[in-house]
């Protein structure tokens, strides 16, 4: 049992906070991907100082290490990790089922062999639930099967169906206490009529909050917002929604304005790691040779030691392929994400979104500062 | 000029404090590596929490890349990787002639190519200082030949000689400044007489600090301690005597009790991304299958937040190869180096050093907690 309370609500936007038994989750809300136990380059109290209220961990990358049972008995993820915070798992299916000729699908759930070493594993909805309970996650989600783009459209209602009798098993399945609850998730491609049809058979079960997920997946901008403008307003009004996978700082932008509460993404960490920092600014990559003189800060205008670390001494660390590089960067990029979802969620109490996100496009606009002029 | 005071003397030990530009270096001390203007894996704020007072940064690295002339406009290296404190440099040697066949020695410098690009490049005495100068280091190294070990007599005299041409050839290139300094470095490889001849030879050119180098080359630590049993009685009681490039905790330990103020060293670094500990109970392999399942800290009473992470989070990140177990095992062994010197410092104020020592060496002897029995 999750409560949710729309504390404001700006046209389809909304300003929330979702309890959980580890606190608070301020939305609209971005959780860091931390894969494997850990927000890859940061420690624990680093995440924590970049605002992040709740992060996702991997159902996939912790069954088979260090293993559901393990985490158990050393008390659960939270402590495993050091993170006191909530925490949000995946099932589990997304990475099984891209694991191609290596896993099985039928209704009774997939079969895999382990990237690792080879070894058997059963993923059923049921067992997705129950590693998701070992592993002590606040929001566990159904385990659902996430079809490609483009997906013709019998086998994407097939597809569907068969999600839905999965999230219903794991509904079954799901172990009801305080403070933790489980999502189900809308599929159906970019089908409108399947996408409805999806959230109507989610919300018939009853979930804690309902996810949209199938999107970014290669359909572009475009048709994601299409689908939200279609899928959102069938959601529940007393529940967080919760868009999987997303995204740049623009598709946030634009999912928040269609009424999603939460987003999960590797973007801010995966592009730190490859020396490119997202910003109020835009896109850049500190490995352009214009910055290697460049004593300026990061973002001048970010509270954070990263962003206001010289784009000279980032481009060197790049270059020289240190460990800082991935760690400045990282923990820039997930800062400028919570700055973003902390203005958003100021905007919309304040009842001026599309002020903010007018500005928001015209500084995206405008670019980088420009480069010195060499002397 | 740089102003040292010995505050207080046990028997051959001595605590002290050596006062640059850039603030107070207590000694004993030990100097983080942070060969390319970074300390691998740590945070310019990490390194400060694990109570550094100075770092140590290479001119061979930072001379290729970003380059010296690069790093003097950018404002020096305090400010270019954010380190306000003390900075010794190496001058280069070392690493120059590490590189074999792509170096050429000769009585004006070496002449070498570049391990990233084949460049040619000179280095000699005058290139040494004045690179370091543009660095903006506090403390200088003079450009000294490093004798393998062994080394025949000749061989060893005919290069240390050489180097203590060097030595006032770089004496004489030094700008001299409050707050700055140079270093002499005693050579003359495991022979008693040649390295009392640089000794007194170093201390005519005279220096704000003797080094001892050509140590650590493989020679093993009753070697080393028997070559500063030697040494270390002919340098001046008035200046810093530094270890180069030494060393586990028992070689720091032994030579404190020798005399010697500072040290420098990649251990603590370098096998912290191995998996590797350095605590009061001695070496631990993190990557060893007995700490999968065991909660209990790395090292209960080091108050560092990596020293208080669980056996077996550890255990995870090294085997996930996570960047966190790099990160966290670095700043746990270079928080217990800082322990150790912290102990050892307060051990001389107090006059009780000897007692320290056994009780060090009987820790380390009894070596690390019993594996928990599995239930």
């Amino acid at each position: 049992m999750l409560k949710f309370e729309v504390l404001k609500q700006c046209k389809k936007s909304r300003l929330g906070v979702l309890h959980t038994a580890h606190g608070d989750i301020r939305t609209p809300a971005f959780m860091p991907v931390g894969t494997a136990a850990t927000v890859k380059a940061m420690t624990a109290q680093m995440v924590k100082d970049t605002g992040a209220d709740i992060l996702l961990c991997n159902t996939y990358h912790l069954m088979l290490r260090p293993g559901a049972e393990r985490v158990a008995r050393l008390g659960g993820l939270h402590k495993f990790m050091g993170w006191d915070k909530p925490i949000l798992t995946d099932s589990g299916g997304f990475q099984v089922m891209s694991l191609g000729a290596l896993c099985k699908l039928s209704e009774e759930g997939a079969v895999f062999s382990s990237h690792l070493d080879g070894s058997k594993h059963n993923l059923t909805p049921e067992r997705a639930m129950e590693i998701q309970y070992l592993l002590d996650s606040n929001i566990s989600m159904v385990l659902d099967e996430c079809t490609k783009y483009p997906c013709e459209k019998r086998a994407a209602e097939n597809s569907m169906l068969r999600s839905m009798r999965w999230a219903e098993r794991c509904k079954n399945a799901f172990i009801d206490r305080a403070g933790y609850g489980t999502f189900g998730i809308v599929q159906g491609s970019m089908y409108p009529d399947l996408r409805l049809k999806s959230a109507q058979m989610l919300q018939e079960i009853g979930f804690d909050g309902y996810a949209v997920g199938g999107l970014a997946v290669g359909e572009g901008q475009q048709v994601m917002f299409e689908t939200l403008d279609i899928v959102v307003p069938a959601l529940s009004e007393n529940h967080p929604r919760y868009l999987m996978g997303v995204g740049k700082p623009a598709d946030l932008v634009g999912a928040v304005q269609r009424g999603i509460d939460m987003f999960d993404c590797v973007i801010p960490t995966r592009s730190g790691r490859f020396a490119r920092a997202y910003t109020a600014n835009g896109e850049i990559n500190l490995r352009n040779a214009r910055h290697a003189e460049d004593h300026r800060p990061l973002q001048a205008d970010l509270d954070c030691p990263a962003s206001q670390t010289s784009r000279a001494y980032l481009h060197h660390l790049v270059k020289a392929d240190e460990m800082l590089g991935s760690i400045l960067l990282t923990q820039h990029n997930l800062t400028y994400y919570q700055s973003l979802m902390q203005q958003m969620r100021a905007a919309i109490a304040a009842g001026n979104l599309d002020d903010f996100v007018a500005e928001f496009h015209e500084r995206q606009a405008r670019g980088d500062i420009a480069p010195l002029v060499k002397t």
